[in-house]
């Protein structure tokens, strides 16, 4: 069955009623997908304050009420805890386990913060006429832990992860203009070009995800990565924690082409 | 003395010894200036998700850090309680007092937010050949309450205050995209066109600030306004709130120009 065309609460009842369990990538064409992270109440002051300081690799698309399974907003009668098709949950830093349903899990002290994630951005990429080198792949894209350190807040601190991608130098520009258009998934790239400037050795050798080859004539570009907010939530090792697994994303009722604002 | 060209660390410090106490509109050309709200640690957190879901009416510059004195990102070395001209405190709701320092208040629980001003947007717009009517005329901006329910957020919840320009119908366009390139000051407008569409009745009856007259040929145009966070803040009565008097602002280190992002 192909979900390219399906509107996003036909395709979160699916998920909902574990007919779907697979990663988003390609579902709902158009709409914007985003990144989870669900903390107990006495982080979620300094992790909104983290989100705030550092718009870039943590574009906030909604944050839900304290204690809500709902994402109102974005996704009217949506339940974050049942329409991702799957969930990690660790505690104080530790995997606890990969779920496709984290329901019986919920607590009333929990809130649920929802990023922007860079597939909103690669399709008008794509429709622009500039090569996704990771989808012509059919991998994942490739992502560094940077020299770039995010500007902490209260307990959350650590270093930018970015994304690449190979393009070519004379679309270089219409990468960065494509993007601005964006600020709610990620914005304009944090760097274009030498690796080492950032503080990144090898292109061969990603921290997440998977590399791709960069053919002559072409740069990489670093994007900031809805990873960070991720890794920078993890390291803190909070008590309770609940995310989406890689690729298995939420699906929102906006299309991308609204996330300008 | 002309502080229109004047640095922004020289002014704070002249503000700071008490040798400037009037409102800081024209001072420190192409610098950005911010509305203050200072709230206690237990209203933070509510308050915060507020300008996240309403960006536009609470773009937020810069948010200090708990107990901090300082906005270390937009001005090194400030001092919140002593770099504005002239401030309010509320207790419960209520005007204690108007006060040109503030630091004897200070408590370690307190949280400082800084929101981004329409002064930031209105030197663009001269500069691209759009009259500012009330600059023109040397009076305050006229403000009005909206029937726009803001998102509600925890504890704070209200209308949106917009700030009304009449603008000739052949420069509306230019009037959005030189607007829009700001967004972390209220960004594009709210409305343009018949105010009774947006609950205004009369546009010479202005809620804050001084009426100024439309003329032929022109439309008036509203933005949101940064009295909107103080009126909400204000509506919910905290225990304790510091915020700048009207027209007297913090002037930050940071350029209009640089606000895009």
């Amino acid at each position: 069955m192909d979900f390219y065309h399906q509107d996003p609460k036909t395709v979160r009842q699916m998920i909902r009623e574990g007919k779907i369990t697979s990663p988003t990538s390609g579902m709902c064409a158009g709409y914007a997908q985003g990144n989870l992270v669900v903390l107990p109440k006495e982080y979620a002051y300094d992790f909104l304050l983290f989100t705030q300081r550092n718009p870039k690799p943590c574009p906030v698309l909604e944050v839900s009420d304290v204690g809500s399974r709902e994402f109102p907003l974005t996704a009217k009668g949506s339940d974050i805890t049942r329409d991702i098709p799957r969930y990690r949950i660790y505690e104080h830093g530790e995997l606890k386990g990969e779920y496709t349903d984290v329901s019986k899990f919920w607590r009333e002290d929990l809130v649920s913060f929802l990023l922007g994630c860079s597939f909103s951005f690669e399709a008008p990429m794509i429709e622009e006429g500039i090569e996704v080198r990771h989808i012509t792949l059919g991998c994942n894209v490739p992502m560094f832990i940077t020299n770039i350190q995010c500007k902490p807040a209260g307990v959350f601190h650590g270093p930018m992860v970015v994304s690449m991608r190979p393009i070519p130098y004379e679309k270089v520009v219409k990468a960065v203009t494509v993007t601005e258009r964006l600020p709610q998934v990620h914005g304009t790239p944090i760097h274009i070009g030498d690796p080492a400037h950032i503080g990144i050795k090898d292109l061969q050798k990603p921290d997440f995800g998977d590399p791709v080859p960069i053919h002559d004539g072409e740069v990489p570009v670093f994007w900031a990565c809805g990873v960070t907010p991720q890794a920078v939530a993890m390291q803190v090792k909070p008590s309770f924690l609940i995310t989406h697994s890689p690729g298995h994303m939420f699906i929102t009722d906006v299309k991308n082409s609204q996330l300008g604002g």
